[in-house]
């Protein structure tokens, strides 16, 4: 059974993991027959949103600990996985994404990946193994592995910040994919687009698959 | 466009609304052509519990500011939804159901059902339309519907203390869905059973079709 590590950046989508993103991605997984491997940076969030009024709250929130609540617990310290315990890699988006796994949202093109997050994508990256990146989350994968195409959806400030760190961006529907067949990199819009869960779900599916479909081809 | 009110505990299964059963229920309603209407009780969570460790936190959280990460910002306080707002209600499971929307994890057959929770409940069922429950939510039902014929799965002590309510529990299996006809509550139990989240979506999906087909008899 194929290993597919999830990489989740917190509990919410205003200063986490993108919850829907995440459930329907570990959907998808199963459905295919594949295993999840959830895990996260242990680390504080670099903030904490009220949701329901979108202002900033006095909290301070662990991203590993608010990542669970989407694993069920099952869940492990992103520092502590190898390449080797996985056949592939996704992210899903959400703002943790931009602000705890890396500082895409405050840096722009000028981002920084956190050290853990950055070794796990590189590892495995370069051990040849796919990797799929919903929503904003292909910013990280645009920082880290150069020349790489991917898409955003067709928000043209965030594409061109992608393309200032070297990626190619395509535009893409909320229900499509990118494939860059030689990094083996999928990305879909999710949430960067919308409008609902249902034409999200469908994004999500598709770049699984993809993922999923390269793994048989190593 | 049906609408369907999805009564939310919180966000997390050991403190609050079961995430993926949440998500999956938002997905099933989306995917048949019907529209979510997220609601949660404004009040504060009974408690707070680290999902990667399952201890206590010595913390303070609000059940409608934390659904609000699941809805994606997009919910009202069950206090203000009334029953001509809605053609259904599905109550997802999760341990919030059992917490903080009732007391039932602690008091058993004596639970108390929150007010503002019970209220709306009583009257989407006294307006003739369906209810949907998923995993330890039926607890809810069984308390306020005398007679309700419904499941939580095959736990035999929680089964029992549905009956002692009054109930009529028939056991279930995970992809299945128990229908009394005569109140239109159909139930399934989700991850009272699990084992993962490809099963516990055919049983929400099927509890959501059950559902929403009730609506169109009425």
């Amino acid at each position: 059974m194929a290993k597919v590590g999830v990489l989740l950046s917190g509990c919410g989508v205003q200063d986490g993991a993108e919850i829907h993103e995440a459930v329907l991605t570990l959907l998808a997984i199963h459905e295919m027959g594949a295993e999840a491997v959830c895990m996260a940076p242990n680390a504080q969030q670099r903030k904490v949103v009220n949701h329901l009024t979108g202002e900033e709250m006095d909290e301070l929130r662990n991203v590993l600990v608010e990542a669970a609540r989407i694993a069920r617990g099952e869940i492990r310290d992103a520092a502590e996985v190898k390449a080797e315990d996985l056949d592939a890699l996704i992210l899903p988006g959400g703002f943790g994404a931009a602000l705890n796994m890396s500082d895409f949202a405050l840096a722009g093109a000028e981002m920084k990946v956190r050290a853990d997050v950055e070794r796990v994508i590189r590892d495995v990256h370069q051990a040849g193994k796919p990797i799929g990146a919903l929503c904003i989350a292909p910013a990280l994968i645009a920082k880290l592995i150069p020349g790489v195409k991917l898409t955003i959806g067709t928000d043209t400030n965030t594409a061109h910040a992608l393309e200032q760190m070297g990626a190619r961006h395509e535009s893409c529907e909320v229900t499509g994919v990118v494939v860059d067949e030689e990094n083996r990199v999928v990305s879909t819009p999710a949430y960067m687009l919308g409008p609902g869960i249902n034409e999200v779900w469908q994004g999500i599916r598709a770049c699984v698959r993809e993922v999923l479909n390269r793994i048989r081809n190593t």
